[in-house]
């Protein structure tokens, strides 16, 4: 475990870790500018008196955190979801190694059917961010099956089929029983599995519309709140304008990037460090050393 | 992943994607129409004082919070369960093919039965929309089958008979261990969980009651309101109420879209872009090429 | 999939299917009434003045939100996996019986197993109902079990003990092979759990405390509200204090209606149509024709 | 299923079952007298009066309405567990009986298996409840079972080995085929799952700083609130501090009732009537009769 | 069970432990500092009044209630889910101790196997707190073993491949059928997701972004309130300040301490004890005795 010693309190809210604020800074702006304006022209939009108090700002309220409130669930949920199908993927990847080197006969070599899972979370991690199919699969597969998994739509199946492939040939050689073959690929569908669910989760995102049914009702909200304050607090608007402003925005942002958690913010999921620790993993189990040095990044280990 | 830009923040308010503000249009006219009758009556009906003020619509407020938080979640919850549904049926399809290929003896061609796992996904989704149970299914299966489905009330569970038929004849001549063919068997059971969750879920709906007590609250919330707040914000109050209404209505909208995933409603499921989505993977692990075309969606990818 | 074309949303005020707004119409007309008679005695009870605001009463509500949230929530969540249960219970009956017809050999004649699978369903809904045991069983079973049956306090699981029987004299006759016994035993016992998790909330109510509580505060809350409402609002009291007591007497009724999932208000769960959707799939695997016509309900589709 | 009619509403009101009131008694007359006492004083408190008015409570009420909701859920999610555990507990006890009586030879005396597995249920309510372990246990187990049993620290478990052993020695006579021994272990193991998770529910309580902050938090809120109602609604004060109070202290009772799912409290769960109903339902498999008479309870059925 | 009587209601207002109120000290005598003095100034800051009312406090309320709530449920989720996993390794490690002694055959010596299975938990639970790889694992696995582990990266997974290769062991001596063998690696597996689940937790903390929107929300929140109560409360202003920040603070620190449950402040986990009481009942499996004694906690039994 990583130790995360917290910041002191005070010391916390000048931190600048994750860029947020950054993204968020435009609107932050706009919004206490418009209520420094609306100040100083005491609530009149075009010599016209807007009368607004703070009580229609309660009933809309009720709508916001509705809103916010789900949005943000979801989107952790997928974020998180997304994590456990990964950690799953490391537990999946040990078990069918270790099947592969514990329940075939002595004398065979498990090495290729390791490397070709190694290979797999490789070729998940390109499949998810769109990178090359091949990208750190050299030397860890067959070259004829690396040259169709190139020009393939769907490689991650087509390295499950082949070690499938694998184990069949075990057995016509006698070197795996038919009860452990089955065993195995049990943990075969596991990869498949964690496959259809990354799959799912980056193909399929929120519906578009929640997304712009929240922002109206947040970015509305902020931009009609000094006319309502403006008669009650004064020269306080701009302040508390800012605040409102900031936890809203900031919410319906980091919402904003965790909902796709396998793109390259700040706060998505560090495959490569997480298909880094599985490889790690797995050379360990093969007993090779030194093993690779870990892929530096502030909160994932493993 | 198809790579989802982000539409600027003050563009994102004018984005007409999803149908929802054209559905919930007449509605919205109607309460700001009557809020601005409201505004020119200074409140009165029919020369009679309405006294209203807001604090009633606090305590509203808290009814209104429950029915639409909860009905929101529920209605995400069946649509997501549904998405989930097909991802799985991604997985199960993809695994039962692979066991195909990679299970039987070698002279066995797997090639019926991985059409006959193309084949259920298709009349899954022609069950699940109400069409021709035959569409999209020729050259799939054996023509008798074919026949018996196109009468058939339930015709994907005689297509996962018709698999495990298949099994039966291949060890029955000696071409698949028993081991195996109950392996297999659980994935052909996983394909029969789907249908079942998929028959749930457009056969069951939310207990209609919801509906009509959350359509009541709703409305008649949007309706009294002007008069609640005409005393106090007056020429604001249409904006107000449109403000209010939208994010309501909006809401009531967009949940009872998603409440019947399998529909053709824009924010529904785009089950004929995954049904060929299943389609090029498993045709592709049979080693076709080219394989067809991807079916445009928006936001579907697998 | 059956259409449901949503009303009109006009329409949809006026809409009177499900009984909910007949049950609460009593303590409706109690409440309002009370309020009418405090509207006429300007808040005097006995010549003495009720001095009440309307702020008491959104501190009540905090409590108030936690209470019928929390209730309907977990009403919904008893009916939505009772609901879950019998769609598994399709599932399982399925595919158990596509395995007796399939993995059997040739010879076997695997109806009375199918038809005992359709007997479990139809007494999981007498034993759920308290209807008698033997109900619609007829010419499904062999009378000596019927008989034993029909004094039996847990009448389902000797069906499943006889199914499992059933298996074993299959083996003992060399007409299924041990790894399939094995391998359908997996689904007779999904049955069990089936069985189990509908006794499960059939047996065990929300704890009974929640009830009353909740039901004690909403009532007083109703029955306060005129008075702190009289002096703001006048005339429009009972207009407030019916849409009120509306939304939360309706919440709660429904709360309880679904909180029993398997009784015969409204709103619970068509069981009958369900056993007959099961019935029908069942014997139209078994080649059967034609089919018995499905039972008329509003929404239940299998 | 028991027949539950609901109390008509206006006798729920007055209802007593559940002891929460008594329990909570002292309280609310502490918090209601209090409140007697400020209206008397006009709000001194020693001659100095208390500047407070209703505001402050509604922004109390957001920490307040959160601690109160997760307590709850957190409460209830326990008591919900612990339930399905128990319901599980019966499902695998009538699975695991099942196959000993179907899938060994049927020269096989089955009865000391069956037996052992209802005194399961009893040593796993006896360790729960911290009862002695052999109550109930005389004549279910051989004697030298019983004897080490009484004196083991985790009783349940070894019961589960004795369980075990009784296979590998039907096993070690032919009596039982491997495949289905092993098929037989998977239900032994799913009784040592329930163990487990009864287990952590009774060993590991909710966070005990939960408590304390919510207990703070809602008694201080209860004992300054008068102060911040007798200027706006003087005599009433009492009455409206009567009334939260209640909510509040009651909804903490109460999760803190239902948060020890395996006690004696009237909320917590029916452990002697389900121990009862798994042995009636597994002596029933047997075929003995007639079968021990429930044991009476208020709401649970099996 | 422990039994734990809860202190009296009055008696708990100052009950002690847990050390949150000692962390959240220092801001509490700073917000309550500061309230003091905005009393003294009569709301001036630098001889300038701050025009603040409670009306937009209501308003920050919404994004306030929905950060608090949001992390105190995803904390304790995680607290959970680790408590889960700590759970699920006692069963599977019962589970696999009771098949290594009634699966093998009578001549197996399976005591290396279940001390190598205590090894796993000790070694978990070093890992967990980053503490030495060996620690507590002295005598219960081979030297060689031991050795390998003190430098490996990953530990417990080398544990998994020793206990998988034992297993391969017996079978090639002929003490271990192949269909039993299949069965233990299904728990032998389920360790293995332990450790996956567990390294997840550790590895990934929640998105450092929502700690510091939320702290300074909270933060500035507190520091303003004092400028919006002054003019309506006057003198009681720094006490309802001090109740305000305290739930807030409290609440937001111990969402902080369960986050990462595996630590060593005083609400996380115990997992000393909870690895003792596993060791202790494969122990007391073996038929060891006296059992060592178990490891004193507040609250955690098995």
């Amino acid at each position: 475990m990583i130790v995360r010693p917290r910041p002191h309190w005070l010391k916390l809210l000048f931190v600048r870790r994750g860029s947020i604020l950054n993204r968020i800074f435009p609107q932050l702006l706009f919004t206490t500018g418009l209520a420094a304006v609306v100040v100083l022209a005491h609530g009149q939009l075009f010599h016209w008196k807007v009368t607004l108090t703070s009580a229609p700002f309660s009933l809309m309220g009720v709508a916001l955190a509705i809103f916010l409130g789900f949005r943000n669930n979801a989107s952790y949920d997928r974020y998180w979801e997304a994590r456990k199908l990964w950690g799953r993927l490391l537990v999946e990847a040990r078990t069918v190694s270790r099947q592969a080197l514990t329940m075939t006969r002595r004398r065979t070599d498990a090495r290729p059917f390791v490397l070709g899972v190694i290979a797999f979370a490789h070729a998940l991690r390109n499949q998810l961010r769109g990178q090359s199919s091949a990208q750190g699969l050299d030397g860890l597969l067959p070259t004829t099956l690396l040259a169709r998994i190139g020009q393939a739509r769907f490689p991650c199946a087509l390295i499950l089929l082949w070690l499938a492939e694998w184990l069949r040939e075990r057995r016509d050689a006698g070197e795996l029983d038919v009860v452990l073959q089955q065993r195995m690929d049990v943990h075969v569908s596991g990869l498949s599995e964690v496959l259809g669910g990354c799959e799912r989760i980056a193909g399929t995102p929120l519906p578009f519309t929640y997304s712009v049914i929240l922002h109206r009702t947040v970015y509305l909200y902020c931009m009609m709140l000094p006319f309502g304050l403006v008669d009650a607090i004064g020269m306080m608007t701009p302040v508390v304008v800012l605040f409102v402003s900031y936890t809203f925005f900031a919410l319906e942002a980091l919402s904003d990037e965790i909902e796709e958690p396998f793109g390259l913010a700040p706060n998505d999921l560090a495959l490569d460090a997480m298909a880094a620790g599985i490889e790690a993993s797995l050379r360990e189990m093969l007993g090779e050393k030194p093993l690779p040095a870990p892929v530096a990044t502030d909160y994932i280990l493993t």
